[in-house]
């Protein structure tokens, strides 16, 4: 394969692994693997593994190994060569190799981060560049920092957000090409908590699609109460439309997703962006676009959706090319 | 003993059983047992011994039986006749006979609570009283509303709160003598997941007092930043604390206290009672008190504290003599 025109794409997050083989022009997707080797379960091995220090690096290195080789099979031509773009945790604590966070501000064309690049080696025959996250004075992300460079925003005087969903949602306020300000919402893991964890547990049942008109109209209905009642009361809420035979736990589960998700844009009514561009998994692109429309922000501020694999193969590659020697 | 004289207090709450002997005059308690043998529990053990549905009162009857052996055994006198009051999760579908809920408004002399009287039996020689729970059109409580009869609040025509602080805290409006209104935090809950269960948990350590200084500070940081930003994002800072180093765990813990009692009491500025009688365990009473001094409400109106145990026993006692043939 040629390692000009292609390149490796590397998503390692805490709990999952992804590997792709990506075409430059047009961003074509040739092979891909994935696993729950996430850096949290890998620096778990590695603890256990009681190797020295040294070896760390290459103890990881032989997980994206292993998956080269299946994309290698799968493909039937050598990848030797071909660079591996690393974004996510594997630049944290729990990872490869820790990286100082960049701080902000940042350029959005990702030409400022901090990244680190390790030679080609006989065990390892690709060249790796290893890209850092960004931290504001009380605020960190790893990862998202990529996909924002990903989405392509112009160098506007104006205010522009970058919203990424998530276990932690990320705000990112963009302004002259840079990325001047960054927010984390425990919007995903609080959801986690409360269906999964917490006496609501009993009251919510995932299924079903948000298109469904019931659950529709619960999704809406938590996103209105999350503007007019506190969080702590209104998730109460969600056991006694359970007990009072209220909602369906079908229901209940888009009601408490509403509740979270219009806490979480609240934020935006207090400070309006000149426009948001919302990145990420598709059915959290969904809900998020739902409870703006609730909100009335869809009305108020240009709003365009981007796919999370689609800007992190563009964040990669951006970054990839300014770090060509 | 003498049974117009003393009673037996069972506080019978999801996980934790609670039974005291105590004299009337004074509610002295004279003899107390405790165990983890809450209704959850208990359920658990009823549903796997798969018995009829009417041996369940005596199912649940025999833990009672059980403790107060204990008891008679500690003051070394027969107790034969003693009524027991039993009050919370016991008269829930987890309990020993399910009763409806009271529904708002309720007297807060305890008159009018739903109330199940059983007769002492040859297996039970004891005189039952089993009060029940009171709910609003959207919200329940089961435990409480014994406590706040036990406030003795006056009858007056400005709106007083009960605030009972908790694993689901609770906020009950009084007005002319009656429970008008009734709101549930998930405070407690949230407090225990996020510190145990979340990626925070790695950030705090519990231990310490309020009262040291460095706590007190981080704790009252805490309630001042619920009131500036969203409990979503604030939460996050909680690991950056910790990732920044800025914050010790310990007074991490006293920060994330302060954030989720902040914003629970927020509401109270938006509609601030009359007075309010803040009833609970010592420890969260403290809490309370001072994020209420932070949010400048101390100074605006009367606060009045009360401890859990005295007003349980109190509330009891006047449902018991309501009810007393």
């Amino acid at each position: 394969m040629n390692p000009i025109t292609t390149f490796l794409s590397c998503d390692w997050g805490t709990s999952s692994f992804r590997l792709r083989l990506v075409k430059r022009e047009g961003l074509a997707v040739l092979a891909e693997a994935s696993s729950k080797e996430g850096n949290a379960a890998t620096a778990a091995l590695w603890n256990e593994a009681k190797q020295p220090p040294e070896q760390r690096l290459d103890f990881y290195l032989a997980i994206v190994q292993k998956h080269l080789q299946k994309l290698q099979e799968e493909v039937k031509t050598s990848l030797e060569g071909v660079p591996v773009v690393i974004s996510g945790m594997a630049s944290s604590t729990i990872g490869m190799a820790e990286l100082p966070y960049k701080p902000l501000p940042m350029a959005v064309d990702g030409s400022d981060l901090q990244t680190k690049t390790f030679e080609a080696t006989v065990d390892f025959k690709h060249p790796v560049l290893l890209i850092s996250g960004v931290k504001s004075n009380d605020d960190v992300m790893r990862g998202e920092e990529v996909q924002l460079v990903g989405c392509h925003f112009e160098n506007t005087a104006e205010q522009q957000l970058f919203l990424h969903p998530g276990t932690h949602a990320k705000h990112v306020l963009v302004q002259h090409g840079q990325a001047v300000s960054l927010k984390t919402y425990m919007t995903g893991e609080l959801f986690s908590l409360f269906s999964k964890k917490s006496i609501l547990a009993a009251s919510v049942e995932e299924g079903g699609q948000l298109q469904d008109a019931s659950n529709r109209h619960w999704f809406e209905k938590g996103v209105r109460a999350s503007q007019e009642a506190n969080l702590l009361h209104n998730a109460f809420l969600v056991r006694t439309n359970d007990l009072f035979r209220r909602a369906s736990k079908q229901e209940n589960y888009f009601y408490l997703s509403g509740l979270l998700i219009g806490s979480e844009c609240q934020d935006l009514l207090k400070a309006l962006p000149a426009s948001i561009v919302l990145a990420g998994e598709d059915v959290l692109i969904n809900h998020y676009h739902a409870a703006l429309g609730v909100l009335g922000i869809v009305g108020l501020c240009p709003l365009q959706t981007k796919n999370a694999v689609e800007v992190t193969l563009n964040g990669q590659l951006a970054v990839l090319k300014h770090n060509a020697a």
